[in-house]
């Protein structure tokens, strides 16, 4: 039995998120559907993670059992030509037996762009917040520093999740400017529910002076959701980059 | 009676280019729509050029005219609100009266956007021509110093168009690449009908190694459409940029 490793891309406007559900469309079940066509069997397919409505992958990894004998470059081919045109799997390689797309992950990177000009962009339409109102990066930038580090998230993170631990280890978090596009770039070891949207909602109320940059340490450690900010729109939100250890990814099998 | 130079962009893989016909959306249909809730009549808009089905606007200007005293900046976020996401008005300024888009447009630039990457890219489904063999970029890029100059384009015109003179100037012609998006960007007094799409197919066909970098200058003396390259797919071009001469642009109305 091989355990594949398939790298995705998709833009998640036009579905219920990665996991497959009763109601709305998902990436998971366009995956599953293209597999089914491809390997001539059903097969079980492990995601790194959720991503929620609307929210994009320029990264996503999944692990799948077969024991077609489909060569990875073929595969990644004919997934392509049976997927819609809002997904693709850009690479497949072979891993342990004992590999897990989720519980092997080491680390996660989004990214949140914001379209900050009064007048809204027609190509960015559903791939970022448009914020009207003038942001200060800089100030946003000096308050995505608090972030940084070992911290208890769970001021940081919607109700509903199951988690054994809301500790998570941010690594890089930073707020920059491009013209009227304002990014953040956050990276941890792992994500609670919600995490970077209300991250970034919080540094817009950073942004508004609902919140100070002195105060955020602070609210962090209150672990109190209500003192957190609002939960930004799923839209502007990208998982950017998923990783695994070097040894799994160059694994071959003898 | 004021006249209104309007600059716009849009997506426009949804319309059959900008020119209002008979058959399929527009974008100036669009326009028209709207103005006509904002202004409560009807106007005639004059664009600055056409643009073909599939093909992208980052800059569109054109002008209308009106008796409607709203101020210019209440017109942008008013045409905003009734036009669909896929088309924005950015600016709106009083011209002088004489002032017509496409006579008084002095030059304009227009990127062409090719995903080279043997997998297809679903954040640049319809926004890039897909070419998933190899480009020799800098291959492309010497091929195009070819275009600089004064030259009779006629060779790089599609049939159906009646121009006076099938000659112009070229300004700035460049092929870069930035990892798997490789973009040709071209400046000129004026283009003639898929000009930019022939100039595109031409490079590509150079980059198979089926046109010579010194067989251009000839092809393009030959003033033959046989003798240069196919014309490359709309989804990858863009009118990136639109000029005036700058007393146009500042001009107030007293």
């Amino acid at each position: 039995m091989r355990n594949l490793l398939l790298t995705l891309s998709y833009v998640g406007t036009n579905y219920h998120g990665w996991q497959i559900q009763p109601n709305g469309v998902t990436v998971q079940e366009k995956l599953m559907e293209a597999l089914k066509k491809v390997l001539q069997h059903e097969t079980p397919v492990t995601g790194c993670s959720r991503t929620d409505s609307g929210v994009h992958a320029e990264m996503f990894c999944c692990n799948i059992r077969t024991e077609n004998k489909i060569p990875c470059e073929k595969l990644v081919l004919a997934l392509n030509a049976n997927l819609p045109y809002d997904i693709s799997v850009s690479d497949c390689r072979e891993v342990p037996d004992d590999f897990h797309a989720r519980y092997n992950c080491k680390g996660k990177e989004y990214v949140y762009r914001i379209w900050n000009s009064r007048v809204r962009n027609p190509f960015y339409e559903g791939r970022t917040l448009h914020y009207p109102y003038k942001l200060d990066s800089d100030k946003m930038n000096e308050a995505s520093k608090s972030f940084l580090g070992t911290h208890d998230f769970k001021g940081f993170c919607s109700v509903g999740s199951s988690v054994k631990t809301t500790e998570r280890t941010v690594t890089r978090a930073r707020v920059e400017r491009d013209g009227d596009l304002v990014t953040f770039r956050v990276a941890a070891d792992g994500f609670l529910y919600n995490m970077v949207r209300i991250m970034v909602g919080t540094l817009l109320e950073v942004s508004q002076g609902k919140i100070s940059v002195e105060e955020l340490p602070n609210i962090i450690e209150s672990k109190n959701r209500e003192r957190a900010g609002f939960t930004a729109a799923p839209e502007g939100l990208y998982l950017h980059r998923v990783c695994y250890e070097a040894e799994v990814l160059n694994y071959e099998k003898e």
